[in-house]
């Protein structure tokens, strides 16, 4: 099994330990499985410590051995029971004044604990810095992508294959599934912000494709029930209908998300136009981008441009339920930084990636628009997802 | 889309309201997706405000209509936004002096938040009145997850025509996953702890069948890659290989936990003998299970059991990375309450539904034992999962 190389694990440490210094926090105490796999190449059961000067130590319960196995640090110790953790923190890292956790993903009743455990420190939100560190992907996790993105092209090119009048939306999802998890999806599809949940993504058809959810998305999809309600239904796929399919990869923990629209049949003229208008958003805002374009300066291109064309109304959703972003980083989470809204200003710089998506909306019938993972190369944005772009017609 | 019945969902919520005055509290305002889910019959974003006496409010962000179809409370209104929040929980209940949620769940920077925005009040953690109540499944709950034990069954009575020498594990679990998708398997299986994730559940061969990791269950499996280190691997499944299939089904949001063991040829007489030993531990276990017997003294009689039979270093895993309980409440969540181990003392009552999972271990080999999910009649552990329960040869 492909283990992260020392390198890797080594810079991104080293970057945060730059976070802890210049916000004065004395440690860093990292329990999130994504946040352990990126800091240590594992993700086993247990703590990351890391003291702002000086190396640090993975504290393991379960498995030892495996993280042992994983990552390339060379501290990596047995911790036996949460009563164990202030002393070994202290003999890591010294007296901490400020100790800093991922607040935004620590349950509050294990916030209690810890702070009774810590009485001595202050607990501070280290969840800002880390989003922003992950916000920039290595050579290294580009190449991890791009064998995602293989796998996704994979998926699209197998769509004709699979995709018929008269089978159910969850049929057709379940041969796509079926592929890529031969393929090395690893299936579950992270994400980081409380309540939002995906499995795979969202594949519809005619008037399911609008059919709206609590997704922080252009698009939700009726489930198979309101108990996971987004994603493929039960409708049966007819002649006509235009089909959404915006299923997410992740391989080796990254995701790719890419987003192709289907047809059984023609589609109708205002669709193409607006499909054409879409690709056009697409191309505008990566010829926008340079380094140090502010993200919300694209955002507001794309949708500036939408309102223009006369889609106010349905660009990325429709009234209140509209997306509000035209964009999303991705990584090891779906939902990581930059997101491209009017209110985030990272300047674009070398590492960035998102998935980029300006979509038209037709209420009760279709979607045009497409859905691209792009990475900034430090001086334009390039496509990692290459599938061609048009609505492929079957 | 089936929506539940008004009378479930006011009998959960008149149960909450008697859980909210034994313990002072004025209000619960509900967020976690699922128990949204449990008290409203949708999931969409937003809070459920519950006063001590009188209506409960559904306030909804997104989607205000889609929450409006699937849940049959009367009271659901628009909340556009968080600052809204305060008055519109004060509208429905007053002045709250103590304010209940799932702190158990809910992130810290959050909390901080709804600290901030309710300064009048005390917010209490009310997790444990809510796991305790979801503990206990209506008949209604009980028939969905008789409809989702029949997918179980025809993907247990499948695997024969899918598994065969020289397939990786992965490609099997594809096969298995393609198949439960179209019969209804929602996909996404939630837990409730911190870090704790399932994807469709554990599917090895030989070796990978002890494959350690940090989930907190006898088994764990490779995965993919150490991203997410559970499940099927790259494996090849050999000739003579024992493989383990302990896949959940989850219908309609409810979680079904059955494992069952193949051999691609011929057990040996050891791990015959402890199928065996396996089968009569659960035999024994339901046959102790009583009104009012506690749900340790089951846990304690396993472990027994299975210490005398000359299990004590493998029963449920190995060293410190064994489980310490033999069986785990499932429902809509897959790690819910009761939890049959050592420390926890809930009497059997009616509605109780877990999964009974004695299982021994052979390092780098095999495994022998069942999974069932079972439910307590109010007289005794009734079988949901009937698949025979022998290792099949194939």
């Amino acid at each position: 099994m492909e283990t992260t190389p020392k390198k890797e694990i080594d810079d991104r440490i080293r970057k945060l330990q730059g976070k802890l210094k210049e916000k004065e926090i004395d440690v860093a105490l990292i329990t999130q499985n994504v946040d352990l796999f990126y800091f240590t190449g594992s993700c086993q059961k247990g703590h990351l410590v890391v003291p702002a000067e000086g190396e640090a130590c993975y504290l393991v319960s379960k498995s030892l051995e495996r993280a042992k196995r994983e990552t390339p640090l060379s501290r990596v110790e047995y911790q036996q029971s949460f009563r164990q953790l202030p002393a070994m923190v202290h003999e890591i890292a010294g007296a901490a004044k400020k100790l800093g956790m991922e607040l935004d993903v620590l349950p509050t009743a294990l916030y209690f604990r810890y702070r009774e455990a810590f009485a001595g420190s202050e607990l501070v939100d280290i969840s800002p810095q880390i989003r922003e560190l992950r916000m920039f992907k290595s050579p290294y996790e580009i190449e991890i992508m791009k064998k995602g993105a293989e796998i996704s092209h994979k998926m699209l090119r197998s769509v004709p294959q699979f995709l018929k009048a008269g089978k159910r939306e969850i049929e057709f999802a379940a041969d796509l599934e079926h592929l890529v998890r031969t393929l090395g999806h690893q299936g579950a599809v992270r994400m980081r912000q409380y309540n939002q949940e995906a499995f795979y993504g969202h594949l519809m058809s005619g008037a399911n494709i609008t059919f709206s959810t609590f997704f922080d998305g252009p698009t939700g999809g009726p489930g198979l029930s309101p108990a996971f309600p987004q994603g493929p239904g039960w409708k049966e796929i007819q002649k006509g209908d235009i089909v959404l399919v915006d299923y997410v990869i992740v391989y080796n923990g990254y995701c790719i998300d890419c987003t192709r629209v289907f047809c059984l049949g023609t589609p109708s003229r205002t669709l193409l136009k607006a499909h054409e208008d879409a690709l056009l958003i697409h191309e505008e805002v990566i010829k926008a981008a340079k380094p140090g374009t502010p993200c919300s300066q694209l955002a507001d291109l794309a949708f500036k441009m939408a309102k223009e064309m006369g889609y106010e109304e349905n660009f990325m959703g429709y009234g209140s339920e509209k997306a509000r972003f035209v964009g999303h980083g991705v990584g090891l989470e779906l939902d990581e930084l930059p997101v491209l809204t009017a209110k985030q200003h990272y300047p674009l710089a070398e590492g960035m990636v998102f998935a980029l998506e300006p979509k038209i909306l037709f209420k009760d019938t279709a979607i045009a628009g497409v859905e691209n993972t792009v990475f900034f190369n430090g001086s334009n944005l390039e496509k990692i997802t290459l599938y061609p772009e048009e609505i492929i017609s079957i």
